[in-house]
């Protein structure tokens, strides 16, 4: 076997199908987001960036700037270890404390990442619990797949966002078996929202325990910021919430926040909460100011959701085809890799305009797109050039519009 | 099913083993390691730390605090995205050059953390790869056998550290099967360093791609800290090395260096590559200048063997039982998780001094054990109060003695 060669030409058939990624090296701004600096082959530009998570600028944010510096003077770099040996930092422990109380449940636990937390905390539960079986809704994101996968527990995939489904698939089971439900509230690639209420209602009737993955909602929805299931009134009846410091609140690392058991479980037998690093101080002391101040103030979620109306309004008006939905996400639909590609450099290359094309295996093959994430930092200028630069493009490669709404 | 009733009588079974870990709360003072502040309900005292990773002390370097705090400045919190939508920052680019050039590679590829590069490059490599066969050493990381049961790959286990059964198994394999062998330069918990040439003998005899964990390697070994690798001139030979920014380099991240093609084919296809929001800008640059500081620095690399070698002869002179070992680890050997527990509390409350006891399942039953990591930080004082106190609870427990030392 001539294992270079084999890395050569399986890159060469991505090539080939138009879903290579070239990552766009960027320097964000701070104080300035969403402008950027781009570099290509030691030269640089600025560019708008319209595909962050960094939902609300909230990685800008001063007090989390200066909380981040407080705590690099008071405690160093990184925390030195593991959670277990040497590597529990008090702000973790402050960190845990303010998700718990964030989501009003008894605890929470700290991961590296939202991707680890559900690898981790669905892994072990799934694994652990005597003959569990999980279900698990269709759109899942990879690192709840991942994390059932590895657990080697029985599943089934439920309909996406269907509680009739699930009912019907949780009636099949013997009443006495534990079962496992995990969906999420926001699917970042379309933005629909699940209908939780009635989630809840079918787990409950069947004593399933209900895991919800929070990444795309916590920080934006909820008077408080604790998510879709907080704005709904529903976190007490949720067994196990996830979420990330990543994406709203601007920062790094996935969490669970549940009983004090299930957490202290967690803790105890999951291989990836044990045998890694934790969190550097600084960076759970970033989280926490952002965590505090979103739950104090409402004015990002607000400016948030006025952006992203008017974004979502003007593309009606233009025709540009965006999949309907109820969250901040707003779908461009291209349908085509190549094409999604070309429109993506084009932006990049005319108008200094940095939307990601999102190709398979991120979204199936057929319904790529260009995902725009409007935040409160996007100032009326930016949505206009965003708009002309789109609506020019979409005349330019005579891509289809939707019939102009009145 | 009563879920919290299961959850409840797991813990406690944990609990009458004797290998409940109750996490030691502290707070590292930057500037003044290995010093730290404990936190207990409420009180706090100082203690000092004994069993940190970050064994050189990089985590209170003033460069690498300096490279945090400006890039926190200029980039802000967190990166924003994935590597792919919009989260690849200027700084992590700088830093997989900056490992590529340490490891003398063509390429690295960054990962969140030392047990997702691990799960993820071995994970993608032995389940895509047709038809792989992993050969794992029997001793090797959590991180990498969850990522080889990942793979569903084949795989054998090889005696610890022992290529002539490497060699027997490759032998019974057909000559043209894919092969993979990994393994660790230095092994955490007994401290014992691998014999690299002769396995990378074996490997090429067999035409196996070799991967090696050196996580408890960078930073310490080798004229630029490239690790026990670099140290005996065998990098070019390792197909992948495999590294920790949360260790010597004192920060946080994992890393593989290799081809530019395998370091692109795991960019293109690890789920826990792909799926992630990438590691923040500052926590980039100040790995980055943690190991350019290493790369040309020795002084620390110097004074930790020194401190090693100290620690290591005082505990001969009085007798007390440590694994003999080529490394930096010293691991005082106690064999009983209550009693492991028992001094470890007893270090704590009556001396302040921090190390954490080591229970199954990081090691095996009957094996427990104090593992200290002696750093450039230690002083004299902090040596002799060390030792002092060992030999009093030794005495005081009626601990097995060595015969003493000439």
């Amino acid at each position: 076997m001539d294992y270079e060669n084999f890395f050569g030409s399986e890159l060469q058939s991505v090539r080939d199908e138009g879903r290579y990624r070239v990552f766009a090296e960027i320097e964000r701004k701070a104080g300035n987001f969403p402008q950027a600096t781009r570099y290509v082959d030691g030269e640089t530009s600025n560019v708008t960036v319209w595909c962050s998570n960094d939902y609300l600028g909230m990685g800008q944010h001063p007090k989390v700037l200066q909380a981040m510096h407080t705590v690099i003077d008071e405690c160093g770099a990184g925390a030195g270890g593991t959670r277990n040996i040497s590597g529990t930092n008090h702000h973790h422990v402050l960190l845990e404390t303010e998700l718990a109380d964030l989501h009003n449940k008894e605890d929470a636990l700290l991961f590296t990442s939202g991707y680890v937390s559900n690898w981790a905390a669905l892994g072990t539960l799934a694994a652990r619990i005597p003959n569990c079986m999980v279900l698990s809704d269709a759109l899942n994101h990879a690192s709840m797949i991942e994390g059932i996968r590895y657990s080697q527990a029985d599943r089934m995939i439920f309909e996406h966002n269907s509680p009739e489904d699930l009912d019907r698939k949780l009636a099949t089971l013997d009443p006495d078996r534990p079962k496992l439900v995990a969906f999420e509230s926001v699917y970042s690639m379309d933005g629909d929202i699940a209908p939780i209420a009635e989630i809840l209602d079918v787990c409950e009737a069947h004593n399933a325990m209900s895991y919800i993955d929070e990444v795309h909602g916590v920080g934006l929805y909820g008077p408080r910021g604790g998510g879709v299931a907080e704005r709904e009134g529903l976190m007490d009846r949720i067994t196990v919430i996830e979420g990330t410091l990543g994406k709203a609140f601007g920062v790094m690392g996935g969490y669970i926040a549940a009983s004090k058991n299930l957490c202290d479980y967690v803790r105890t037998f999951a291989s990836g909460f044990i045998f890694t690093t934790a969190l550097p101080p600084a960076v759970a002391a970033g989280a926490c100011a952002s965590i505090r101040h979103l739950k104090e103030s409402s004015a990002e979620r607000e400016r948030q959701q006025d952006r992203v109306e008017k974004v979502r309004s003007a593309l009606d008006r233009m025709g540009i085809p965006h999949l309907p939905n109820p969250s901040h996400i707003i779908p461009v639909m291209v349908g085509d890799a190549h094409k999604c590609k070309f429109i993506s450099d084009w932006l990049m290359e005319n108008h200094g305009i940095y939307v990601q094309p999102i190709n398979y295996p991120t979204v199936p093959r057929g319904t790529e797109r260009l995902r725009l994430t409007p935040s409160p930092v996007h100032s009326d200028g930016d949505i206009d050039r965003l708009l002309s630069a789109l609506s020019e493009i979409w005349s330019h490669c005579e891509l289809a519009r939707r019939d102009i709404a009145a």
